[in-house]
C-alpha cells in the first residue's frame, strides 16, 4: 500500500492569484467597459523581449544541434564550463568566485527548493514575514514544519518581522536559528539591505554556525554601487552562505529559464553526529544524481547575456523596469500614500490608507483606477495592510498608472 | 548550527564513469596509436542532430521571444497546454490520457527523483537488479533506505532479480512492496516486457495497493506493435501507475532536455492515517511549488516533434539507432557471445565469456578491439558478468564495431 506525503495537507489551497482573478472577473462582469482600461501590475513577470544577443545565441544553438559535428547531448550536471566562466567573470570577478562554485539551474524557484535536499530535518528555519512564499512552502512539503498556526505562521518556522519600524529589514534574531532565507533586493517589499546590515547577518551566521540562503534574484536592480550586489562582498560570507541568482528579471528569462546557485568550497555544516562537513561535494552530488543539466540553447543564451552586447542589452532592460519602479514610487507618494521599495527593486510596496486591509485597497485600486495589484497579505501575515505594485510593464502603462494614481480618491 | 543530510554519506563515490575513463587513459598511454581507433559505445548519449522540425521550432521561439507581441514569460508549471495536447494526441490517443494528466519536465532523470516528493518515508521499495542507478540513488539521498549492505543492495530496497533464467524480466515478488520501479524497454539489459508480463504486474499492484513508477524513456524503440508502448495500454494501470517518458532518446533531446510524467486522475495512495487520497492534485501542487515550467524554446521543440514532419524525422532517428542495436546484437552473437536486448531497445547486453568479470571483459574489449563499453556491474550486483554496448552511434562506427567483433579472440 503506497503511502503518500501527508505534509501536502498542511498547505492551504493556492488562493492568492485565483482570488485576484476572481475579483477581476467579478468587476469586469459588473463593468464590462473596464476591460479596455484594465492594467495588470500584479504578477512579477517581465514584459519586454529578451536581449537580441540571447536570441541570436538560441538560434545559433539550434544550428549547432542540427549538425552532427557541433551537436551537443548530455552536458555536465552543473552546466557547461564556458557558461559558468562567463558568470564568474561577469558577476563575481572582484569577489573571486570560482566557476566550479557555480551550479547552473532552471531558475531560483527551483533552487530554493533543491537547497533543502542537502540539509537534514530538524534545522531551525528563519524566514522574513512578509516573504516570497516558495521558501516556506518547500519546507512544508519536505516535512520540515508543523501545521499552520492561528497566527498565519507554520510551526517550526521563525518569522523575521519586516515592518515599517525596521524599514522592512529585519536584523539577526535573538532566537537561535540554523538556516535563514534572506532576499535582497526584497520580494515583495523592495527593501534593500546595506553593507552594514548584511555584515551584521554574516557575523551572526558565523557566530551561530548558521547558513544563510541568500536570494539575489533581483540583484541587477541595485543602482547604488555602495550596496552589496552579492553576499560574498561581505567578508566571511563564503563560510556561511549559499546564493541564488537568476537571469529571469534581468535578461527577461522568465520563459527561457536560467539561474544559478553559488556554493563556496569553504561552506560547512555539521552532520547529525556533530562532524563538520563541506557542503560543496554534497551539492555537486545532488546535481549529478538529480539532473542532466540545463538545456543547451538556454546555456548558450545565458552565456550571451555576458557578452559585451548582451550586457549592454541587459542594462537597457533593467533600466527600463527600474525607471518604471521609480515612476511608480513617485506616483504613489504624490497620491499621498506611504511607499517603500522601487529604488533598488522592480517592486513598490504601498501602505494601505486609512486602515484598509490589503484586499480592500486592492478592490479600491481595481474599481477606481482599473489597476490590478497584489495584496500584501498573500506574502504572509506581515504583508497585511500593504499592496505590491510591479514595475514589470511597458513604460506607457506605468505612466498611465501614475496618471490614474493622481486621481485616486482614497477614503477619508 | 546547520545540520546536513547525513544520507549522502551512504552513497559510494561516483565510480563507474571515472573508472572507465581512467582505464581508457591508461590504455591510451600504453598504446598511443589506439587513440585513432578508439570507438566509444559506453554512455547512452545520442550522436545525431535533432529533427529539423525541432530546430526550426527553437529558432521560431527565439523570434517570438524577440518581439513584444509574441514574448512568453512564465508559463504553467506543468507546461503549456498545446504541448501537452500534442503529446496526448501523439502518444496516448488510443488510451485516452488527458492533457491535464501530462506534466512536462526537463527529462526522466529529474522526474524519477521528483516522484518521491509525493510519497512518504516508509514505503517498501522494489527495483530491478541490474538497474538504472538513479532510482536507487534518489531514494538513498531522500533517506528512504538504510546503508549499503555487503550484498551490494541498500537496506530497505528489495531487489527484483533480472537474470538469464527470467529473460531479465522479473515478475511480481512474493514480498509485499509499496513502490516498484519498472523500466521497459530496459536500461541496461534491453529487455522488453510483453502484454502478459505487464498485465501480471498491474494485477499485482492493484491487489497490493502498490504504485508502479514506470520508466518508458525508451518506448520509441519498441518495433512490435503487440508490445505495450505505455503501461496504460494495460487495463487498470490508470489506478496503479505513474509513467515517465522522454524525448531524449527518440528526438535526440539529451541536450535539449524535455520529458514528461503521466499522473492519471484515478491514481490513489493512502495517507499515513490510512485515508485514500488522489495523487494528481499532489503532483500538480508539487509542480506549482517547485517549478516555473520548461523553457519556452524547449516546449516549442517538443511540440514540433509531434508535427507530421517531426514524427517522420523522429522515426528516422529511432530507426537508425535501433538498426545499430540490431547490427550489434548480430555481431555479438556471431562472435559466439551470449546476447540480449537490442531488439526493442538501443542497448545490447552481452554475457562475459568464460567466467570473466564485467571489468575483465571491458578491459579485453578495450585492449583487443579498442571499443569502450559499460561494465554491467555498474548497474548493481546483478549486472556482474555482463557489459552493455550502446547503439547510440553513427552507423559507420557500429559497422566498424561489428567487423572488429568478428576478430575477437575470447579467452578459452
Amino acid at each position: 500500500m503506497a503511502i503518500l506525503n501527508e505534509h501536502f495537507d498542511k498547505l492551504p489551497g493556492q488562493y492568492l492569484f485565483p482570488e485576484i482573478e476572481r475579483r477581476v472577473e467579478m468587476r469586469l462582469a459588473a463593468n464590462p467597459e473596464l476591460a479596455a482600461r484594465l492594467i495588470r501590475a500584479g504578477i512579477g513577470d517581465v514584459t519586454e523581449p529578451i536581449p537580441p544577443a540571447c536570441a541570436a545565441a538560441i538560434r545559433a544553438a539550434a544550428d549547432e544541434l542540427s549538425d552532427r559535428g557541433t551537436f551537443r547531448g548530455y552536458g555536465p550536471a552543473s552546466g557547461h564550463r564556458f557558461v559558468r566562466e562567463a558568470i564568474a567573470h561577469g558577476e563575481y570577478e572582484a569577489i573571486g568566485i570560482d566557476p566550479d562554485e557555480i551550479f547552473l539551474s532552471d531558475g531560483s524557484k527551483g533552487d530554493a527548493g533543491h537547497a533543502l535536499e542537502v540539509f537534514a530535518a530538524g534545522n531551525r528555519i528563519g524566514v522574513a514575514d512578509p516573504v516570497y512564499p516558495v521558501y516556506v512552502d518547500t519546507n512544508v512539503l519536505a516535512g520540515r514544519t508543523g501545521p499552520l498556526a492561528d497566527n498565519g505562521i507554520f510551526d517550526g518556522i521563525v518569522p523575521l518581522r519586516a515592518t515599517e519600524a525596521n524599514d522592512f529589514l529585519p536584523g539577526p534574531p535573538e532566537t537561535p536559528l540554523d538556516l535563514v532565507y534572506l532576499c535582497h533586493p526584497n520580494n515583495p517589499t523592495g527593501a534593500m539591505i546595506d553593507r552594514v546590515g548584511l555584515t551584521a547577518w554574516v557575523a551572526w551566521a558565523l557566530e551561530h554556525d548558521a547558513i544563510i540562503l541568500y536570494d539575489g534574484a533581483y540583484a541587477d536592480f541595485i543602482s547604488d554601487p555602495a550596496l552589496p550586489k552579492s553576499i560574498y562582498e561581505i567578508d566571511g560570507a563564503r563560510r556561511c552562505a549559499m546564493e541564488f541568482r537568476s537571469l529571469s528579471k534581468s535578461a527577461g528569462f522568465t520563459g527561457v529559464r536560467c539561474g544559478w546557485t553559488v556554493c563556496p568550497r569553504e561552506l560547512e555544516g555539521r552532520l547529525p553526529s556533530g562532524e563538520r562537513r563541506a557542503v560543496h561535494p554534497m551539492w555537486s552530488r545532488r546535481w549529478a544524481t538529480r539532473s542532466n543539466g540545463v538545456s543547451w540553447p538556454v546555456q548558450r543564451a545565458a552565456a550571451a547575456a555576458y557578452s559585451a552586447e548582451g550586457r549592454e542589452q541587459v542594462r537597457h532592460l533593467v533600466d527600463l523596469y527600474r525607471g518604471n519602479a521609480h515612476l511608480l514610487r513617485e506616483g504613489v507618494a504624490a497620491a499621498g500614500l506611504r511607499v517603500w521599495g522601487g529604488r533598488h527593486a522592480p517592486y513598490v510596496w504601498v501602505g494601505c490608507p486609512n486602515g484598509l486591509s490589503s484586499w480592500a485597497f486592492f478592490d479600491l485600486l481595481l474599481g477606481e483606477l482599473a489597476v490590478v495589484t497584489t495584496p500584501g497579505c498573500g506574502f504572509g501575515p506581515g504583508g497585511e495592510g500593504y499592496v505590491r505594485i510591479s514595475g514589470f510593464n511597458g513604460r506607457d502603462r506605468v505612466e498611465e498608472i501614475v496618471s490614474r494614481l493622481a486621481t485616486l480618491q482614497a477614503p477619508a
